[in-house]
C-alpha cells in the first residue's frame, strides 16, 4: 500500500531542523530529516568542547536517538548537493540516491567567512562543529604542551599569545573561558612554564564587543573580559594570518594559536535555491518563510534572510531558528487543515552572552543586567534548554564537579588522521 | 642550586610506566614521564569506545591530572626517537630537545603486527589507542548508516558484515559488543534495515579462541558467543584484507568493515635499546628488568620479554604491566638505600575476559568460571581499577545509565581530517 501522507523532507538536523521535524511529528505526515552528521550539535555550548571543559558527547545527541519512538520521521545521513524544485527532489553526494518531497524544509545553517581569504581557514580554525572544537582544543593544549616542552630543556620558545578575532558572542566566550583556564586550571599543571602568563587577545574591528547588545552591556562584557585578563583591541582589522603570527595593519602580532569568530556565510545550499541571496548568502524568504514562487520550500534559520513587518531583520540565532522551524512546521499542518498561511513575526524573549566564570551580560526587553546574576540566568536556561534528558542531567553533574573542583577531565588531544 | 636528587626518565605512560611514576613520586628522585599522547589510556575499556558505549573522556586522564600533586614528577608531551645510552641522553623529534637521566625506564609498549602486509592497517584498523577506538567507531557506524540510505531509496547495498581478524581478548570482547548492539541496540533506530540481519564473524587461525586460557574456557566463550550471534570461525587462516572483503584462502568474505585484533608488535624502540629483540621485537632484559649491561637502563611492560625462574613466559597484560612498573621503582630505591637488587617475579592474580553483557570467562588459579559471574568479576575489577577518582564514579553512572536504557549518547561519527 502506497504511503499517502505528505512527505516533509528537512535539509539539516540544527535547532531549526530539529524544531520543525519534532512539530512534524505530530502530523499525519511522514518525516524525513537528512544531515551530514549523525548528531545534532548543541552549538551555544561548542566552546565549553574547545575549551576542554566538556567532551563531545556531552553536548551532541544522535539524531536517530532523538526521534527513536517516533515511527514517522527517518533519519538519512548523507549530503545534499542540490535540488529539483520543478521534479521536487533532493540530490544526495551519494549519486544513486535522490528523494522526493512534498514539503521541503531547508536549514542547512551557515559556516565560517573569512573576509575574503578562505586560505586563512585552516590557520585560524572557527567554531561550528564538534571537529572544529575538537582542533580548536588539540591546538590550544599542544601550545601549552610544546611550550613546557622548550622549558624543560632551556629552549627559547615562542610567546604563549592567543589570538582570537572577532568580538560577537563566540569569539567573548572563547576569550573568556581561555583567559580563566590559563590561571586558575593549568596553572597548576605545568612545572617550567606560568601558564598565568599568557595572553588572550580579542581582535574586534567594530568599536565595541557585542555589537548586538546594547553600549552598556558592550562596556560590561568588556570589563569582565579585562577582569579576567583577556585584552580587547577594538576597531582593529586583522590584515593578514599567517603561520604563528596575525596582522593587524603593520603590526605583526606572534600567535600560538589563531581562533576565528568574525564572519558568517550562509551553506552554499542557498545559492542552489534561489538567486536572492543576500551578501553573506542567504536566501530571502516570504511572509510565511517560503521561496518566493515555491508554496512547498521553506527556508529557516541561518539560512533565511527575513525582516518581520517593523523592518528589524531576525537575528541569526539558536531561538530565532527554533521559532522557524516550528512556524513551518505549523503551515503544514494548516495547509493539511485546509486554513490559510500566517505571516512569521520573531518573538525576542531576551539575550545572555556569558564571558566566563560567574561572568555575563543579559537583556530581557529594557531590563539589562550583567555579572554572576546574568551567568546565573545563563547557565539555567542553557542547561535546561540542552536536548535530551539524559545529557542534561550528565551535563549537570560534569558541571558541579568542574566548578568546585577545576579539574579538567575532557582535557584530551586527540589526533587528526 | 643544582638539583642533587636522581633523575628517573620513563618513556610511555600506559600502565607500566604510569605505576613506576606513581611509585618513585614517594622516593627523593626527580621523576620525568614522556609520553606522545598528553592522556594515559585504560586500554581494557577501548572497546567500549570503538562501539560506541563509552566516551574518551570516560577511560583517558590527562597524565598531568595524575601527578598535579606530585611536585616532583614532570610530564613532557613529545615523541621519543632514539637514545645514547653511553651520555645517557633521550633524543625527541622536537630535535632541539634532549633530555639526561640517571634511571631510563622505558615502557613503550606494542602497536599492531599485520603478518608482514603494512598494506592492510588503513584497510583494518587495530585497537590500541583512543584515535583507533574513534575510526573503528566512525566505520562501524557509518556502515549502518550507508545501509540505510541505500535501503531508503530501494538501491542495493552491500551485506552488513562485520569481520573481526583475531580471537584473542580483545577480538572476542570487539565481536560480542558489536553483535550485542547490533541486536538490541540499533534494531530500534533504522527504518530501512534491520540491524539484527548484520553478521559479525570471528575469524582465528588457531583452534580455538582465547589461546591463552584452558581449553573448557576457550569452549565456554565460543558458545557464549554464538549465544550472541557472532560466527566463530577458527583454524580460518586470513590470505588477504581489502577494501570491502577479506580473503580467507580462496574463500571472498563481503566486509563492510575489517578490525584488526591478531598480531602485536613491540614499539620499535626496543630495536634501539638493544639488538636482543624477540620475533614481536621485544627486547630480553635481565633478571631485575634492566637491559643487559646497562644497570641503569629498564624495559618493562609489553616491550619487555622476560621468563619466569620456572621458565614461563610473562604475558603482555596490564597487572603484568603494572607489577613491572613498581619493580622497577623498587630497585631504583634499593640503590639509594645500598641494598642489593632483586629478581623480579610474576605474580598471576587471575584472569578475566569479557564476551558481551553479562558474559564473560574467567580463572583464579584452577578455579575455572563463566557467565554471570565471570561478568560481574570483571566489571568489579575493571571499573575499581581506572585511574582516578572522578573517571571511575562516572564510568559506573554511564554505565547504569547505559545498562538500563540501552540508549547510546556516545554514538557520534566524528569525522577524521
Amino acid at each position: 500500500m502506497e504511503d499517502r501522507r505528505p512527505h516533509v523532507v528537512i535539509v539539516g538536523a540544527g535547532f531549526g531542523g530539529l524544531y520543525a521535524a519534532q512539530s512534524l511529528a505530530k502530523l499525519p505526515v511522514k518525516v524525513i530529516i537528512v544531515d551530514r552528521k549523525n548528531h545534532h550539535t548543541f552549538q551555544p555550548l561548542l566552546y565549553q568542547v574547545a575549551m576542554a571543559v566538556l567532551s563531545p558527547a556531552e553536548i551532541a545527541s544522535p539524531i536517530r536517538g532523538i526521534f527513536r519512538s517516533h515511527k514517522n520521521v527517518e533519519v538519512l545521513l548523507g549530503e545534499v548537493v542540490g535540488f529539483d524544485l520543478e521534479k521536487q527532489m533532493v540530490k544526495f553526494k551519494d549519486s544513486e540516491v535522490t528523494i522526493s518531497y512534498d514539503y521541503l524544509i531547508v536549514a542547512a545553517g551557515a559556516g565560517h567567512a573569512y573576509f575574503g581569504h578562505p586560505e586563512w581557514a585552516p590557520l585560524a580554525p572557527g567554531l561550528k562543529t564538534i571537529e572544529d572544537a575538537l582542533e580548536i582544543r588539540r591546538r590550544v593544549l599542544m601550545a601549552f604542551e610544546s611550550a613546557e616542552r622548550r622549558a624543560a630543556v632551556g629552549v627559547p620558545a615562542p610567546p604563549l599569545n592567543f589570538v582570537i578575532v572577532g568580538g560577537g558572542p563566540t569569539g567573548v566566550e572563547l576569550a573568556g573561558a581561555l583567559a580563566d583556564i590559563a590561571r586558575r586550571v593549568m596553572a597548576n599543571d605545568f612545572r617550567f612554564i606560568d601558564p598565568k602568563q599568557a595572553r588572550v587577545i580579542l581582535v574586534e574591528g567594530g568599536p565595541r564587543v557585542l555589537a548586538a547588545y546594547p553600549p552598556d552591556l558592550s562596556a560590561s562584557a568588556e570589563k569582565q573580559l579585562n577582569d579576567l585578563g583577556v585584552e580587547v583591541r577594538t576597531k582593529t582589522v586583522v590584515t593578514g594570518v599567517e603561520d604563528g603570527q596575525v596582522r593587524i595593519g603593520d603590526e605583526v602580532l606572534p600567535s600560538a594559536v589563531t581562533m576565528w569568530a568574525a564572519g558568517v556565510a550562509a551553506s552554499p545550499l542557498g545559492k542552489m535555491l534561489s538567486d536572492k541571496t543576500d551578501k553573506a548568502g542567504r536566501v530571502t524568504v516570504a511572509n510565511d518563510l517560503t521561496l518566493p514562487g515555491h508554496r512547498n520550500v521553506f527556508v529557516i534559520g541561518d539560512l533565511a534572510s527575513y525582516a518581520d513587518a517593523d523592518g528589524t531583520p531576525v537575528p541569526g540565532v539558536a531561538p530565532a531558528a527554533i521559532q522557524m522551524g516550528k512556524f513551518a512546521a505549523e503551515m503544514i499542518e494548516a495547509d493539511i487543515d485546509r486554513e490559510p498561511r500566517r505571516t512569521f513575526h520573531y518573538l525576542d524573549k531576551g539575550s545572555l552572552a556569558t564571558i566566563g566564570r560567574s561572568k555575563a551580560v543579559g537583556m530581557v526587553g529594557k531590563i539589562h543586567f550583567s555579572g554572576f546574576i546574568a551567568w546565573l540566568a545563563w547557565l539555567f536556561v542553557h542547561v535546561m534548554f540542552l536536548i535530551g534528558f539524559r545529557n542534561r542531567a550528565f551535563v549537570m553533574a560534569e558541571w558541579a564537579v568542574t566548578y568546585f573542583s577545576y579539574q579538567r577531565a575532557a582535557r584530551l588531544i586527540t589526533d587528526r588522521a
